[in-house]
């Protein structure tokens, strides 16, 4: 039998860190002993728990302490963390530490810093000169760099609820389903754009080609003229079907303006071509060949745009990122200080963006299929709403609600 | 080896009959020779083709011939119906015939005539006074009544193409997925439905408790006001739900006007007491209790509520016909002289209303699941369109539409 | 601003208890502070905390408290319950109290009395003469009940996690995904089933046809003949399936043993027409007329059936009970006492048995669609196994397990 | 009015050829006459049409019969295909003719040469010299490459039913249902498999991660055993989880062993670094330290594998293809003869595999989202079976059918 205490600090009860923790000493068939517990009387007060927990062996106790540490548990013995240097260009230590989605903290040379940028699925290199700790991820990784390695010294800070006020991303569970009423919390999410667009949002858009089929370009393009998108994240496919629609009217050869279904793949062929001979989408708009449409809107009011590629593209057109570690880089690079996010109408970007935002960023996650929102938010239940409807409607009323609320301000 | 030679009659070609028999007697390991084939040269014109079948072994030929007839086939030797008595009240003669849902004539007597009502999973009861025939199911057969066995005598008209113009019910797969534009295709329905109001169209609505939940209501409810409603066919959990919100406000104890999620049952039940206490809806409405609302607007309206029972049902109000059997004949006669259904929210009901359909009714199918709508609109794949999309802003914008179509007509 | 103090015992933290009550204080803006709280040292002791809630408004605060309640929380002013007649047969008092899933006290004359039997969405009826309480739906109640209004005195005990050992019915979040492994879980909830076989349970099976098509039914009845079957709650879909397969070999037509799809009714109504020239099921199976199958075994075996009627049904067949609110009242009585239950293929069914089971039966729901499954299992957290896949392999498996598992008792 | 005349030849009616070119007519708002037809009297017999079109407008009929060409349809002037020269390298000129997935010849020089390799969505280059033509995508084309534009000059010819026997392939409609039996299927295509093995079948494997994660690898272990497997197409996520659980008994931390849901992301960034460390799957190999699995066995029999990336991969491990470029051009060099493909568990993968396979290769998809397998079958629909089920049952009754056809040729 041994045992190891830990410390619990915060808002752990109604942010279901205590909670969580109990449940995993006693899911992975360890004992706990509570040795203190301070619970804050108001919602303002922060709480504190010390607990001893005890396993049969070493090992697992050390994989459950690892765990806890995820959830915000610290050890109380404060040590340092340990490195080791990485074997390789691209390899991490054997035994480097996994970072989550949370902001992380190690102690080192008895201080603490916070590892900036925080990133999940990295390693964490710590940097001696500059006294500083950041996330890294395999491509990033040179021979020699200092890794840490298994989890002492290592404090993970989970997001905890909102004392000031309840907003509609701090509930626990806030995927609306198909058969549930949205109008509320739409202008419940148009208010929080217009209200972080006066402070220092940056709101990023990661949206895929079935944005464009549903005709809800346009919404979109009236989001950009407002000034509520300072970044667009999409794929090949996404670029096309808005060129598409912009030189012939059609998605996938089909003309949204008539009920006929069919039609067929040239115009999304030609399209691609297009913009192949224009040099790419800026070169389309500055030949006034491509004169409308998101693409052109963003390239008109100088909107970042990341595109990246896959194996199902066609083209791609210029300006698409075809490797996808390349792609990763540029990814993170843009998405650092992104503050909210709509994904919409896409797993592999939303899922790929989701990893890549700070622990305190704000993610809408839109699709009408109800179990891509949910793998989607499921990695930020505090800060994630998710809605199962229609694209089109969605950004229809997201529009008109920011609308409304912007009108007054410009006056 | 037997034979048989069948004939087909009409736009074989191009409402695929000629194709799907073909297609039936090879998937069946029969084979086939064309003794006569005149393919009409223009859109209007009919086509005939006569076959002889070939298959080693009787009971199977008469197996694919049955299967043949249900697509139209017609077999050459013009026999009469042959007719057995039903042994008992509620059973049929052990080989009776079990119609499909397309017209349907038996010849008799030398003559032909028309089933009607028809309707699928029925037997054909033959009244030799009347001269008629009409489409029984379990519960409408007497003991003796006279029953068509076998297959003989029997011939099959399957919806064929339109070839005055082509209508947006006309298409073989008019299923409208997730990600495509659905705008046009709402406009075109709304088209139709007033072109079809303005002649001796019964329109009827089959809705799930979703279109209240979703907040749909209200557009339904203009449709209402706007006289496109002739039958509402629903669930007790409808027509509660439709009164919580009018009585409370509140949808499964949400207010919608609300975005925090979550609430209860206790408004869902009270609203169940209320209107029982007030003896039904329309009670509730004299009573001035029920003041607002779908229900409230049918009664005020005198539009025809048929409401059915389920297992699952609280409850239930006054009013809902729990025994399923009674509520399956009353179903079939509000159903009938129905020409136009929008389907919508629901698959229990859908699935039902659609089975007792004249065969010339056409169908509009709304779910926010692909599975739904797929199994909903397989029944009648030339006069139905399907859409998969959100119940709210579906209704929502048909609503809008025939607002505009309407208004110069009012002026 | 008016305040309630209300108090929280056993293991109110591992039960999630005390987090979803301070969730709910907050969600609906009222505030919170601890007066009291001793958190068991151990995984057996029990908690304590006492919590003055305080909100703007009377009104606010006992709809809060109402809820808080549901979850478990006391008032610590222990009054008794009220009570108020029911005004008319199947008409409760307007402000009734809606009884929830949980084991539900209600302290009258001083003393507290378990309500008996329990279950969700009722009222609750107090005998005096024998000092009883008893959950009654509409149908139950008769002028003149003593019904409970308001929410004073009553208590309810949340399930709480089981301090003696972890098993599989404990988990938080059971619901296993479709692309998670399987084998494992099924092989424990074999176990389960024969340790509770062992002992005094009750085991009942709740299906959709899907059961029969999918070739599942020839599993189903290795647990019969095992000896893990008592109770068979399905619809008139079900048996006509599971007869159509014994007489003809055939499911809607197809035969399972060749790979071409495709089929008709025929078969479906030929198997309808025959079991009702045999009065029913027991009367075809005592006339050798059906032979083989789920049905029969049951009959063979004496095992409960509970069949009930759906507004889609063709026949339907004798012994299905076509009154929905009869249909209730069967499922109500046969399920009492039931300790496990298997969900498979089937919402309508699994939602309306879901809602009649006692707080501690253990429920295992099966089915293929992600979102069927979640809306089940989450009417009981924490007693609840939900599995995505597909019906035949699943339960081919658990057979071949209780196979197993039996074996060497058998010897 | 304007019109041209089109002729039809083969298998034209139960091909469903003739009546999707008059369908394609009467959608487009053109008319038809009907010259000529002699249709086949047995089921082997050519039937043939010579059909005039009739439209508005030159630009609309030369738009229908563009696609009406794609269905088969030859215009009877027989005139060469128009080449243009390529403007620059990746573009091709303006009006490129754009392939389908079938079968096409281009007439040139007065002589009719087939395109080889056909692939769908890409341009046709002709070359002069070999008197070839080549399907090119854009990535192939370099300046003053002869490309076909217009639709002039080409033949498709669309897979027709055949007529020797039918095959489980042949069906028009043969996805396979969530709740329908799939047995008797499973059987039948583990046969086929069989009988391809004997021939010179060359068969792929396209999978995702799900296929490990389900715990299926072991079974397509033994495919790849029994000779069974020529070439695995996957993404990096499919050769780590195989890694991960060979390397540590889990996936995605999960032991599948243990019925304990839950787990981390530890083990499957450890697997990568392992992976990484020794160079790539090969290297692990070779070193001993990877000795189980998938991959392991496809590297010691020499079995192609094409890994290639996406921005969701962690990593990659070497190996993997990262530009998505070049991944499709390897894609293609190794699709190149293969005859028989199973898509399992992966959208992406499957639809850009199919994409590139000959018009003749088979195809079995199976996936437990019914529209995931819509979607991929939609593509071949002579030529592929889709199953709804899930995926470690599958490949379970898969391998074990093929263990027992396989016994008695191997004694």
């Amino acid at each position: 039998m041994v045992s190891e205490t830990i410390e619990l600090r915060g808002h752990i009860i109604d942010s279901l860190i205590l909670p969580k923790v109990l449940d995993q000493i006693l899911t992975r068939g360890a004992s706990f002993k509570i040795k203190e517990i301070k619970i804050g009387q108001k919602r303002a007060d922060q709480s504190f728990a010390r607990i001893e927990v005890t396993a049969d062996e070493r090992d697992g106790l050390d994989e459950l302490v690892l765990r806890l540490r995820q959830h915000g548990a610290e050890v109380v013995e404060r040590a340092n963390v340990q490195l080791a240097s990485a074997p390789a260009d691209g390899v991490f230590p054997r035994d480097f530490y996994v970072t989550t989605n949370q902001q992380t903290f190690v102690r080192w040379n008895g201080k603490e810093i916070e590892v900036r940028p925080a990133m999940m699925d990295s390693a964490i290199a710590v940097d001696r000169r500059k006294r500083g700790a950041r996330a890294v991820k395999f491509f990033d990784v040179r021979q020699g760099d200092e890794i840490v390695v298994g989890h002492q010294g290592i404090r993970v800070v989970p997001v905890q609820r909102a004392t000031s006020h309840t907003d509609v991303f701090q509930f626990i569970n806030t995927s609306v389903a198909a058969d549930e009423p949205k109008s509320a919390i739409i202008r419940e999410l148009a208010r929080e754009l217009v209200r972080a667009r006066q402070g220092k949002a940056k709101i990023a858009i990661v949206a895929g080609q079935a944005l464009v089929l549903t005709g809800a370009g346009e919404h979109l393009r009236r989001l950009i003229e407002h000034g509520y998108v300072d970044l667009i994240f999409a794929g090949n496919a996404f670029a096309v079907a808005d060129a598409e629609r912009a030189l012939f009217g059609t998605s996938l050869g089909v003309n949204p303006e008539h009920a006929i279904p069919g039609g067929g793949h040239e115009n999304h062929m030609r399209a691609i071509n297009i913009i192949r001979e224009c040099g790419g989408i800026a070169g389309a708009v500055e030949k006034k060949i491509l004169t409308r449409g998101i693409m052109h809107d963003c390239v008109r009011r100088k909107i970042d745009i990341v595109l990246t590629g896959s194996i199902r593209d066609e083209g791609p057109i210029p300006g698409v990122t075809t490797d996808v570690v390349e792609a990763q880089k540029i990814m993170r690079d843009k998405l650092a200080g992104v503050t909210h996010v709509l994904l919409m109408g896409t797993v592999q970007h939303s899922l790929a963006a989701a990893g890549m935002l700070a622990p305190t960023a704000k993610t809408i996650c839109v699709d009408i299929d109800p179990s891509a929102v949910e793998r989607i938010i499921e990695q930020q239940p505090f800060q994630s709403v998710g809605l199962v409807t229609d694209l089109e409607p969605f950004l229809h009323e997201l529009a008109d609600c920011i609308d409304k609320l912007d009108a007054p301000a410009k006056r």
